[in-house]
């Protein structure tokens, strides 16, 4: 990653999360144990690639970074509530490392309300329904600070909700849907989904909100309520094809990254039976041995370390994982001609620094 | 109530239900189970209490009835989010005398995806959750096609949209918190909360979203981004007491009202063991023998019809129901004179059928 990336994402980390620490909005989350659940997931460490792409989108347009933050800070929050509400639906336990908000919440029902078992976990799912409702809600009024707090016109700013309360929610709870629907069809099989069902599916969960991100900060980079607008469309279509890489590469790391950095135990995606690129071309090249055990492990959530071991060896070893590498470096190839529309600037290298990252990273 | 009032709430229940059909943000509801799930509670009978009070609220300050329609769509989408998500948590089974989301959905995840029972539930469960972030985010496009539809001034709509989203559903989300305690806290238990919580809740979680109701629409009628304008305000207080006060006589519904027009089960609430002002005031009023068996039936699932019936008639006899009545009652008196300072107009007779209305109605 380049020395200038680095330094920009440290500098938006700290910008961003100042902006919403001093969030009024925050009044408003009661009683003690909402506002807990509330914030937790927004002051853990983490990269804030999505904010601070959008800074980078209004930079290449001409705008001052500064007039950006409010709704870089309103797309960290709606990214936060969807990630609350599909640890409930996965049943997940950990996110960025510590406990996710049902279950923080369970751990508080138990400690502060004496709640048996059952009622705790119940618990732990209500408050957290909840908290994800009230991020939704923190969200927006971020993007409103972009008007009332940094000028930005209103019409820009009514445009750019319209687009994410109906285009972006829509596609990406259309994802999260089927990607629940996919999950609970009772075995993986080669024949119940194509590669394209799943690129698709990364593209809506993800590509679509760095599509967004990316499209809202160029709108008001120019001060424009146009969606249209040719060059917000090409910054619009070159983050979401770098979304999709993203999460290309994170379905890698999610076999080849270690627990530290995943902030999540090393081989769940496996046990979950994760369906990604990697095990579709790994079924598709394997032989009738090599499928049957892999259908054996993948989704059976007590397989052993060392059949966990051989997946990943199976994985690395019928292409899975070099085929899903040069699918994400196929992204990036595509996104790149869309910033023709953007003159030079260092918020241009930045983001094609960020391109770069994508595929690169391994955290 | 005068036919007036009755007439108008006919028609504009009409007016809502017809422009909420025309949206077309509906093209992003998918896949089918999420288009169905999202748009059921909307298309079932209401009364549209919410936002027939919003478009009296703008008539009431001069604005005519059509401009306000958009935001009127807006806060009965954003009742129906809240209602999605607290059938969830309260594991209701019914809801305007059909299925709640949550059980139509696992209906269809058993016939239409096979599930077993246990995945059958989650993924109603599942499906409901996302529905009602859906439901959420439409009624901000509502709100901001007052604006790009009905000319509405771009500030106004920032600022109620930014209220919305911050003080109303901070208050409302805080009540169905506290809501939730209270329901796990082991047993009713005249100690354990004041009549002073009740009210305050019955106020979160229905006064405050009547308070926001009359003050968009009395916003948009004006023309004002002031939420603190004289009038604004007025209306307000005037809509939020009324809103309290409905909420005290659907309490005395829950007890007194029959199955068909409550669309729900009768003495559903004696069962849940619901925490009312009834309740307070009965067991303020009863001797050991009374209270020892009204705490063995209230909040017991398992009641028999004849213990229910006893219980209604102990509200009764122990001037539980009369009690509440006065309280209802003293709220109406409370919101008259926040009318004051708007000027005499067939709208302004409306809101007073309305308020009327609110403490007569038997459905």
């Amino acid at each position: 990653m380049s020395v200038k990336l680095i330094e920009f994402l440290k500098e938006k980390e700290k910008d961003i999360v100042e902006y919403i620490k001093q969030s009024d909005v925050q009044k408003y989350f009661k009683p003690a144990h909402m506002y807990d659940a509330v914030t937790s997931y927004v002051y853990r460490n983490a990269k804030r690639l999505r904010p601070s792409v959008l800074i980078m989108a209004c930079g290449c347009l001409g705008g001052e970074e500064r007039i950006a933050i409010p709704a870089a800070a309103g797309v960290e929050l709606f990214h936060t509530w969807t990630l609350v509400h599909d640890d409930i639906i996965d049943n997940d336990s950990l996110r960025r490392g510590e406990p996710t908000v049902h279950r923080l919440m369970q751990g508080m029902g138990k400690t502060d309300l004496k709640l048996n078992d059952n009622m705790a976990k119940d618990y732990g799912r209500d408050v957290a329904i909840l908290a994800g409702d009230i991020q939704h809600a923190w969200s927006v009024t971020f993007f409103i600070d972009s008007t009332i707090k940094m000028g930005v016109d209103p019409l820009v700013s009514l445009e750019i909700i319209r687009y994410m309360e109906s285009y972006v929610i829509g596609n990406l709870i259309c994802g999260e849907t089927v990607d629940v629907q996919l999950g609970m069809s009772s075995t993986i099989d080669s024949l119940n989904f194509s590669e394209e069902d799943i690129i698709n599916m990364l593209w809506l969960k993800t590509g679509v909100l760095y599509g967004f991100s990316g499209m809202a900060g160029a709108m008001i980079g120019k001060g424009t309520a146009d969606i249209n607008d040719v060059q917000v469309n090409g910054i619009k279509e070159f983050t979401s094809n770098c979304g999709t890489a993203f999460q290309l590469q994170d379905d890698i790391l999610g076999i080849l990254g270690n627990e530290k950095t995943l902030g999540k135990p090393i081989g769940s995606d496996i046990r979950e039976g994760k369906k990604t690129t990697i095990v579709y071309q790994a079924l598709k090249n394997a032989n009738e041995e090599e499928k049957t055990f892999l259908l054996s492990v993948l989704g059976n959530k007590n397989a052993s370390e060392s059949d966990v071991q051989k997946v990943v060896y199976l994985f690395n070893h019928l292409d899975g994982i070099n085929h899903t590498k040069s699918l994400a470096e196929g992204y990036i190839k595509k996104a790149l001609p869309y910033l023709d529309v953007i003159e030079d600037s260092m918020y241009k290298d930045l983001l094609l620094s960020w391109a770069d990252f994508m595929i690169n990273r391994d955290f």
